[in-house]
């Protein structure tokens, strides 16, 4: 069993605010995350896969990887405003919490059945700041 | 003589988009980076400066510099939508390079006329992507 | 559940020297990092907490971790000499397992016990040397 | 329990082609990288082990370790032709899953049976391309 | 007047061989970089221009410019044997000194008249070891 | 024309005091990095020079650069105490700028005539704090 990651980049922008929330309520929650003409990151978003090896010497075909990603997530999310165009993002907070599970929860969605386990993506806002979502 | 440079973050988000030309004019010349909803970037900012040492064997006091940057450019452009909240770019366009030649112009206004020469800004959008203004 | 992880950088000095042992043992045992007079490293400590979303769609609030971590952390180790400044390496050997260990330890000693769990420290001396200590 | 981590740079150069398959195939499967002249990578290779610490306050003596990867990895695959020089790779494609595994499989027969647990070797392709084998 | 400096990547193989020289002396001159077999790198490319900005903001079309690097390097260089692949290293060594020349000698011959002026090409062998050849 | 430039590490301690002044005006003008007991950093640390390529398509053999770079720079300054171990910084304040120029003198005393220029050294104490001192 080997496992396998691809990175792949999103620039995107979002704003946090939670709608249940008051104008001062938020801001005490989300600082400077929460001024209103939003702001924005480029996120490194990894996929890591597990399985064994196929015929070729390899775990997964990167190519059909790429597509993949490609069609369900980067054609999505990468010069997107998250709030704005992520319909999860109508209600849902678009922290990079919740990045991750939509990210995930997608990607399982297209995941064909005979390809081995999607294990996890990790999203990273800036190298300092660091989201983990796993099966 | 010395050169220092100093590195600093500004998450920012931005769209690119041209006041004096068509909706389909701005989509072939600036592509995904026109979308309407905005995206966004972690821009790494440089500023070079080129002295002599002084007395305490530095071309510049590093923590004054770092006042200088955080009051002019870092509360300014971090956690901003740069269309929106930089009044230059209500007519400029955004652009990476036009976001330099700003942060220069800015620096150079603020800058004491006894510190060593503002040399250079450097920003990165993302690592692949970098613009330099000069002075 | 999602694993959220913030890094930080502590600048420290220190020397490898096992108070047990003769100089000529721990020369042979350290080598260069046995140098009397000490030497130091730009240390990225990365603190990862695994925990299930609140109702701002995060795991964990990141002003209050930093705060923690600056508290018990940053305030104590960035800008030190790791064997005459920490008083637990006046006897172990500040070599950065141990400086995980005791990473780790004040971090879970000074921890919320309604935060999610404290999951790993992971402390990269160089980009090339690399220890982890998990719960 | 502690995990170490170490970094090494392997530059090589291979080819993927799977003997049974007829050009046509080589090439729809492996793309670019059926090139039949070869092309190379700089591998960053990642090994890491995971045990108590010993007396010296480490869980294993780096320079020990070192030396073993330097006589059973660098010497045999640094500045080297995977498919050409590396026995196991005239059968079997020399994919990052299989040198990974070939990697891991030389360095548990060569690991003395007193050190801690050789727990996984992480090969980076490139910053965006990463291989990971586990005990 | 602004400097662009836009970053690719090509993974390629090569052997450090001077044809005039005997094996011994090959063998002094470049070490393990002279195998027979060949080993290979990922080279960072970074393309810089200098001018001034047009009526878009920009310095030059960014998409222009990855064409033009796409069709005349990478297509070329990426996933090549630069010894038996690139007709100019049939007799010059293809040291990087020479890859960066050879580089910036395709983009002049194919670099529009009417383009800001192609200032510098730099690439990284790894990432510690760079060569630049300008204008 | 070309500039090569290699990379090199240095892991040492400073303590930033100017004998000069009280323990207060340092502590002013200093910081934390005033700490009497020293910190550290691993220290990132560029050469470069400029000059004409020779028959062997170098500018420079890397190997002579490596072996003249390690004598007089790495086993005098790597894993060592800047304050008290380089006789130089018994009066000068071992900042990263003096640090600088300490190595460029140094590299410059033992440049062999027929040498291609050296041009240039860089030190980044941190990547976000660099310093350059050029011929």
């Amino acid at each position: 069993m080997i496992r396998v990651t691809r990175a792949y980049r999103v620039a995107a922008s979002h704003r946090l605010h939670a709608p249940g929330l008051s104008a001062e309520q938020n801001r005490a929650l989300y600082g400077k995350c929460n001024n209103p003409y939003g702001h924005g990151h480029n996120y490194r978003v990894e996929v890591s896969v597990k399985g064994p090896l196929d015929s070729s010497g390899r775990a997964i075909d990167p190519a059909a990887l790429d597509r993949l990603v490609d069609e369900t997530i980067l054609r999505k999310f990468d010069h997107r405003n998250l709030n704005a165009e992520i319909p999860q993002f109508a209600e849902a907070v678009p922290t990079t919490e919740n990045l991750g599970r939509e990210v995930f929860r997608r990607l399982l969605e297209a995941w064909p059945p005979e390809w081995p386990v999607l294990e996890k993506v990790r999203i990273a806002e800036t190298d300092r700041n660091i989201f983990e979502v796993s099966a």
